[in-house]
């Protein structure tokens, strides 16, 4: 497949060579301004406190969709299959990685709620649109992220600190793109920090806790936003028996577009 | 109490008073500038689809906070108890209201959990103070309220049609009231319609479903707001078998100020 095509097949194409078995990369760059997602799947009896976690934190968990027990087709893609269309998952047990497989049907039942969250790929391409650089694409890497110590909002046994993406900027560039991602508020909105690491409990930007470092100009501040991982930490913990997420970079693509998510 | 007092009586001090059973009437203009809350409470094992059902329908059902199970006292106001704290609650079985009382210890336990939506009374203000005019207060009436052919997204037993408000303007200050709304995004934020009442199933604007109907001018066209009776609607029906709800008008009044609510 060449990148020129990915950008350019609609999602529910994108999602059939998913299901095919003939996409099996990250989702980055595929089907240009369309919405991608973070996805949690976890069983019934931890849904209610997960959808309050979400709505308690909405930051870093902006709620795209959230499945009956047992439904395998989102609204905001008709005709999907979550259990399918994703190129790759990961099942934890107690907080523990045990498999990643690009077929999560055989562990999916009735008990089980999906939810998809908002990331950070639409904010991406409004700021290059708008002319603002994004350091992680132009260096071709993956967005620097690190655990802070702003402590979410807890509910029932869901907890976490907040996980941030860094992106560098000139002052002005940092303005700008504050104004640009407070539209977008269900994919992470407007940066939750700018300036200082530390005042965040950030101690060395050139160690990220994960995806990679990136190179900041002499002129430029870090701007940090709410990141989806925050949601990741919080269900792989040893209170919860059984989660199934996506496999990082390897999002599910719906079929609503980046503008639909703006507030104005 | 005057109406003076009660405009500039800090929150705390309305609910010591409310309490204390010293205040049984509506709550429309107190504590001005702070948020006012439309009050569900259901059993628990209804909790994950109501929050859904909110999630699913944010314009009507604009989540403020929503409590633990058994929880009594709201992270927007802390201190408070919502079972004493509010003027007139309302008590339904299977969609039929039983009881109106001033407290609901006797019949809260444990397994209640507690849901706090947004309502219209912060973004009248502001549309107020922008010299944007608001007929249900220059008339001293109840706003007007209409059940509409849109249907919500149901969740589990939770549907409902969507119930509008509707407030009569001029072309431009139906736009302008468009850009201040929009920033309330949890309280009902911009108008779900503007104009011609029959396209959303409104047969006649001289009575509203709920609440008064008021004088519209010549120049005026009809601006519609979700409201947040179509929560109410949504939980007292046959489905459920028993939930808790504010009485019309008698809203909790909490810490948080309207401005907190603003998404720009």
């Amino acid at each position: 497949m060449q990148e020129m095509d990915a950008e350019n097949i609609s999602p529910a194409e994108l999602r059939e060579l998913i299901r095919a078995g003939k996409w099996q990369e990250p989702t980055s760059g595929a089907c240009a301004g369309y919405v991608q997602a973070n996805l949690v799947i976890l069983p019934q009896e931890y849904a209610f406190h997960f959808l309050l976690f979400c709505v308690r934190n909405p930051k870093p968990c902006p709620i795209l969709d959230v499945l009956e027990p047992g439904e395998t087709s989102p609204r905001i893609a008709p005709g999907a299959d979550l259990r399918t269309d994703l190129p790759r998952y990961r099942l934890y047990e107690k907080g523990e990685m045990k498999k990643e497989v690009s077929d999560i049907s055989e562990f999916f039942d009735e008990s089980m709620v999906s939810f998809l969250l908002g990331c950070s790929f639409s904010f991406e391409r409004a700021l290059m649109n708008a002319g603002v650089p994004v350091r992680n694409v132009e260096e071709g890497k993956n967005v620097s992220m690190y655990v802070t110590n702003i402590k979410c909002a807890s509910s029932g046994p869901f907890a976490s600190p907040l996980v941030v993406t860094m992106r560098p900027m000139t002052p002005g560039q940092a303005i700008r793109a504050t104004q640009i991602t407070t539209r977008f508020h269900l994919t992470h909105g407007a940066p939750v920090h700018i300036g200082d690491p530390e005042a965040i409990g950030i101690k060395d930007l050139d160690h990220p806790q994960f995806g990679d470092p990136v190179f900041i100009r002499e002129d430029e501040i870090p701007v940090f936003w709410a990141c989806g991982v925050t949601s990741i930490l919080a269900v792989t913990s040893e209170k919860i028996p059984f989660v199934i997420t996506h496999s990082p970079g390897h999002m599910f693509v719906s079929d609503l577009r980046d503008e639909d998510l703006t507030i104005l």
